[in-house]
């Protein structure tokens, strides 16, 4: 018996059969996850049921200094979840239950693959919710939104992902379990935020313990139609201004619009607009219209072509659908796109937009905004073609340079997507040497020997900016 | 000259004459902070100006291996700002600059030792505000609110001091200077977060981002009266319940309204209550006095004796000044008092207000109750003698013993005064000896000699829980 085959043979001792992937074609999903540029062979996929079955997998491989990551449902879009080849994926799908609802509490604890948008389908007929809402809601589960700090249209007034964690039970890279919090503001150091956007370097989640809100009374949404991108920034300034403190606040150019009218929920929005803006507000059924009307007199000082209220919530959620399938609905008008992340100061909006314009222009390749615009968290998509050659790097490159942008402008390299195997090189624009080395001895102190997701989140020390494209 | 008048002299020549106090009879007033039971002299006591200064001091101290701690205005409720014995103590009092203050984004940098109720002074004619609001505002500083993570009154709906901080300039114990964060949700690992709480153990902040809001449109104020604790307890969960996060909804109980009667701010509240409730509720103007008549319904529901609003502001503030200085009020109703501070579930307030009453009557001390009821962060003031013998000792058993009933009931032993030099034995109530060694290793990250504020925070490993008195 070769070493690999007794590993998978051990593996298979501490999960079951049914619980080890190990052939080639059955790893060949797990080469990538949302994150499509790079791409990486794991040695094995397991799938533990129980937190003692991730302990044991993970003492296990510690002893025999064989390196592992853990897998939410795979759509993260920095590549957290990619192996650089020859790791264990742990998955963690099968451990997908909600273990426990405290309503008098507000606080729900679910295993790490329960699905985000299932938990807030299994309270909202008690009137409950769970606040942080990624576009990927559907699919992607709460533990990887804690190791991704995964934000989403509604974290405007909510707050993302650490704000909703109460507690973890967590699995140390050498197979211990230890439980931080459970109740909020615990003594001590804040491991719960450590831990939360860690990006699987850490620990292996195993238990969340989240905040649930009750619904709000009353919501009402609005969208603009602007003719100027300038015209739409202003009045995203405008609006907090106001002291208003929208739920959500979202923009889409150009670009963004052509795609989502191609994609799988258009709404009809009229050809040729330069910006929309999609707002929402919640809260007690009183204050509402009041700031709708605030909201609409904004745009209409800022020159917006058409404004309306959502009339019922179907227009509600045809507009919301329309939204959350903008990066999708992407693959409808290009054959490859690229996410990228970045955020800035909300004042610095419109400067920063036409830099990137300039960038897309310099480029030749077109470039779709649709992005968090109340949080200056921007997602710029690069569409390109990776048949023709060098289009792929080019768009990478591209990618790196919006990110420079946004750096510059004051702001950062990621807002709620992560770094992992994408950002590394970027993380140089916003820290210091000293900076990273401060974080990397916290991650020693977790993850002494690099087993645990190896070479993601940090630039490799002393090289030199570089981007790897690889491509097995 | 000895080595102590050596030290003496090379801190003078990093932050001149006027910068170091060195005689004993200087000293006498940095013995102790604001937790008054321990004691220890400091060998001497720096005062830098600057971040340069800060960094130069922590570097002789780091080079000589003498300890040290950082120092805000000394309003600290768990001594975290007490030596140990010989350490130096570095006062941030002098960096105490409104720096920058932006508007548009909604930020503000400030030196550490600026005074957290300055913040809010200096931006209310543009109608902006500082959120976290400990009662000792008008005196503590933001460095040492991060230091602490500081909650206030108004935290219920706000949230305490970590969410309101954006980027952190730290000297680490061996005088490296690093910057962080200074947009939300910067990449790696939140550090901000890690440092925020850290009590002082893990390094010293210089320079802090803090975000500012915009002042709520209008502001509501409750009071109401109840002849049984249980009914105001149920009154609180049932606000909640109701959907309304107020701005801020405390409660104080017999004991601790009498103190305030007593006290520099009376209102008049009629002698032998029960309870009383003290509800705001902020926002947008329009639904403020629906949200009003709904907690007045939900009193009058739980047996409410009398409930009434504000008039006006002039009385809104009178009721605020009664509540905030309520500690201080103590004084006056007893020769000494110790502040506890333990978390509960919401849902367990009658239960465990109950057990406190059960070990009030036991101990035969006497403990009044005011606290933020709708966090759920109890604190009961123990009074007691200092002059009688036996009776310190008892008072802080006493402490313990509350803390205990809030740990048991599935809360923990600090909301916001931390752990300091009072409650290192008692986190043994809420970690395992693997959880207190995690965070360990997170120390010796940043604080490898235990150079920076050494004895805190954490009990010392293997010892039994034993509590010791110190009084020099």
């Amino acid at each position: 018996m070769t070493r690999a085959d007794s590993l998978i043979q051990e593996l298979i001792e501490i999960v079951g059969t049914r619980g080890v992937l190990y052939r080639k074609e059955d790893l060949l999903a797990y080469e990538c996850d949302a994150y499509t540029i790079h791409r990486g062979m794991p040695r094995a996929v397991v799938f533990p049921a129980t937190t003692e079955e991730v302990a044991g997998v993970v003492k296990h491989l510690h002893k025999q200094r064989i390196p592992f990551l853990p897998r939410g449902a795979g759509t993260g879009l920095s590549g957290g979840a990619i192996p650089i080849g020859g790791e264990v994926i742990i998955s963690l799908v099968r451990m997908k239950k909600l273990l426990h609802v405290d309503l008098e509490n507000r606080l729900a604890i679910v295993q790490p693959g329960f699905v985000n948008l299932k938990l807030t389908h299994s309270i909202s007929d008690k009137g409950y919710y769970y606040a942080p809402d990624p576009s990927s809601q559907y699919a992607c589960t709460i533990g990887g939104n804690v190791a991704e700090n995964a934000g989403g249209a509604h974290c405007l007034k909510y707050g993302v992902t650490t704000n909703h964690i109460l507690g973890l039970e967590v699995v140390l890279p050498n197979g211990e379990i230890i439980e931080l919090g459970g109740v909020p503001d615990m003594p001590g150091y804040d491991l719960i935020g450590l831990l939360t956007g860690s990006e699987g370097t850490l620990g292996i989640v195993t238990k969340i313990t989240v905040r649930i809100l009750k619904n709000p009374e009353d919501k009402k949404t609005v969208l603009a139609y602007f003719d100027e991108v300038e015209d739409a920034s202003y009045a995203v300034s405008d609006i907090i201004a106001a002291g208003i403190v929208p739920a959500a606040l979202e923009m889409m150019d150009t670009v963004a619009i052509e795609g989502v009218e191609c994609g799988t929920y258009p709404v009809g929005h009229p050809p040729g607009l330069k910006a929309l803006l999609l707002i929402e507000v919640d809260g007690i059924a009183a204050g509402i219209d009041e700031q709708i009307d605030e909201i609409v007199a904004v745009c209409r000082r800022r020159n917006v072509l058409e404004v309306r209220v959502a009339r019922d919530e179907a227009e509600r959620g045809r507009w919301w659908a329309n939204r959350k399938t903008a990066f999708a609905a992407m693959g409808t008008i290009s054959p490859d796109y690229l996410v990228q992340d970045g955020v800035i100061p909300r004042s610095r909006l419109p400067e920063v937009l036409n830099e990137i314009r300039q960038i897309s222009e310099t480029s030749g390749l077109r470039i779709a905004n649709v992005f968090h615009a109340g949080d200056g968290n921007l997602h710029p998509l690069i569409l390109f073609d990776a048949r023709k050659p060098g289009e792929t790097e080019l768009a990478v490159n591209v990618g790196s340079a919006v990110l420079r942008v946004c750096a510059d402008a004051g702001g950062t390299i990621t807002g709620e997507h992560g770094v992992g195997i994408e950002k590394k090189e970027e993380m140089r624009y916003v820290f210091t040497g000293e900076e990273i080395e401060a974080q990397t001895r916290v991650r020693e102190v977790f993850n002494p020997d690099h087993l645990l997701n190896p070479d993601k989140l940090f630039p490799k020390p002393g090289r030199c900016a570089e981007m790897g494209i690889i491509r097995e």
